[in-house]
């Protein structure tokens, strides 16, 4: 009897999204309170918390909370956890005991939190611990030191899942769904592939070696904001499902998504995808080269090597680690450094710069790198985008995460 | 820090080969006794006691044993044991307490038993439960008709290694000296490949599938006695070796052999085989369509479905699946039932038949077969047949084990 691995914590999944008349009552009390705007990143996470995903918090990080993530990757509770989730504002009236209403970007009233904590955070410190720099050019850096000077922590309730079903329908599967879909499947080996970007040749091969070995793999894209030019979720949907319908075999496939922002933690947030596909169902993390990374902040399998580092038993989901992969000549077929016994000269390896400037000026991916049926998803893409957009396109071509 | 499987029963491995003086005073003792010839698989099942292949067996199975084996896959203490290692004789003067020389059919003294149990079996109750067939076409099942009246069972000394090491030098390894290899390596995963055929793409690529997600691949050869028409050892051995050269990277795949005859009985030498890699310290066994499988008695994934039937913890080393795999012109690359979206048409699967026929006439296999240098290996040897030896060739294309 096929089984999945259980939620994170050991316990059931812990949604906070309410629903149907409760959902109401709490939306029309939530019009009375103060609002607290959140950013985009701090969205996601309510959306997340709302969803079950971030099982077992039931909200916003308290300071003990934030302080042993931070420096022993556990919570106050001593439950693993690899990334702060927290709540900032700067708003000096907000105290300890309100109840307040939390607000989108766009005024949405997504949900409401009581503030059982209200704390300043060393922002540098948390970047170092965290992304292992205070380089304002990383972006995930950027967000914690551009955000309010207070944290605000709670239990949540969630009024909203962000509109992320209606824009992606079936594609944006709760862990419920998805689990329940897995065991439709009969599947209890899962290998979740985290994506960010379309799947080309090489990101084609980590999967099937997962799909060769397991029940089947969840083609999990985030959802949530990217950096300036990533490619539109809806452009990477289609280029993904076009790969799915052509390349890979009936039932060994899943393409779903998820609401989060990237933070661009590298080895830290390849902890924190491990642990909400564990909610999910997923028994196992695709973790390629430079997995979660932005530039140069992190060695290219550092996320590896993360999960070699944490206490034994953190997470029942463990990191399926593949090499850098290619297309090799002489081994004429797909490869790894572990798997291919030639040279630099022998691989095609494009880059992302490469890819972009091919692409937008319509010349055809080699078939090496992108199947054609992709390829031509993402060049009617590029073809559409005006010469100022292109130039802000950096594709990074060979990191799916 | 990496750590090896546990040999079987899990206690430390129990070579019976004496050496030194203790050889040579039990060899002097042996050349006393009465001496009862072995046929060539229990002369492999002798040697292979002798390295700790078979660990914790002391000997060759009592009735009780034999009975456990054949009908619940346990010896009479318990421990999980797939099928019967026994020795028979029609020598009707040897009786319980005798002290006995093990002779080889060339005449060699392998070694001395102290007889514990005669008895007598039906030899197609043990056919039926271990082979599923009483059909003496079946090479298994000859060896188990054809045996002597009555089976010798007790504990047994091990006076040589049959050749093998002088014959094979370091590509025979035994036990230890692999569980060395794999320390001195730092694999604690490896995944042992079983095959008595040259490697063709389908086996690299099951081999490759392995080592993208662990530490090694054991290319693990039988070097006892196969059915006409297999393919010699030094010529298999030539092929593999030119594979690895040419298409492994470093350090990622080890070939040795052991000392075996092939039973061909499918399922049940499957747990065989997965039982004495424990022993070597594989932590897998790839196995792929029609695992010592020979005819059509067995469904071609039966071998990985017994997997599931024993009792969970039977055995430490487990059974890593793989689909029928070749090459697909509209993958563009290697692939299997499982990662292949196309149709037969789009594959290319070539024969055992189709093989012989086209190296045998001095064709070139396809690319997409066979590598270049690995065809010219057994070119060469099938252009030294004659076209007699050239008729009996039955090679079976595409399964290894």
């Amino acid at each position: 009897m096929s089984r999945l691995v259980n939620p994170h914590g050991g316990g059931e999944l812990k949604p906070l999204l309410l629903e149907g008349a409760a959902r109401d009552a709490e939306l029309a009390r939530a019009q009375t309170l103060k609002q607290v705007k959140m950013s985009s990143r701090e969205t996601g996470d309510l959306i997340m918390l709302g969803i079950g995903g971030f099982t077992p918090l039931d909200g916003f990080m308290m300071h003990s909370d934030w302080q042993g993530v931070c420096d022993a990757y556990k919570l106050a509770n001593g439950l693993f956890w690899p990334i702060p989730v927290t709540l900032s504002t700067d708003d000096e009236s907000v105290k300890e005991g309100d109840n307040i209403a939390l607000v989108s970007d766009s005024g949405e009233i997504m949900g409401t939190m009581k503030v059982s904590d209200k704390y300043t955070i060393d922002k540098a410190h948390e970047c170092m611990m965290v992304y292992k720099t205070t380089d304002l050019e990383h972006p995930g850096v950027k967000m914690v030191m551009e955000q309010g000077k207070y944290n605000l922590a709670g239990p949540v309730k969630v009024l909203s899942d962000g509109g992320f079903k209606a824009k992606y329908g079936d594609q944006f599967m709760t862990p419920a769904e998805t689990r329940k879909k897995f065991e439709e499947m009969g599947w209890s080996k899962v290998a979740a592939f985290q994506t960010r970007n379309p799947m080309h040749r090489s990101h084609e091969y980590l999967a099937k070696i997962a799909i060769e070995t397991m029940d089947g793999v969840l083609v999990h894209s985030l959802l949530g904001a990217l950096k300036p030019g990533d490619i539109p979720a809806a452009v990477r949907s289609e280029a993904i499902a076009t790969l799915i319908d052509n390349y890979f075999a009936p039932n060994t496939v899943i393409q779903a998504g998820y609401p989060l922002d990237m933070r661009y933690a590298g080895p830290r947030e390849a902890l924190l995808h491990a642990l909400f596909r564990q909610n999910y169902g997923c028994s196992h993390l695709i973790v390629g080269r430079d997995h979660a990374g932005v530039g140069d902040y992190y060695g290219p399998f550092d996320a590896q090597k993360i999960f070699e580092e944490i206490p034994k038993g953190s997470l029942e989901t463990v990191n399926m680690n593949i090499d850098w992969t290619f297309w090799c000549n002489k081994c004429g077929g797909m490869a790894s450094q572990r798997t291919c016994a030639h040279t630099k000269d022998d691989r095609i390896l494009l880059s992302g710069t490469k890819v972009r400037a091919m692409l937008s000026e319509g010349q055809d991916l080699p078939v090496e790198f992108s199947r054609p049926e992709v390829a031509a998803v993402l060049k009617k893409y590029y073809q559409g985008l005006s010469a100022e957009q292109n130039v802000k396109i950096e594709l990074k071509g060979h990191s799916a995460a």
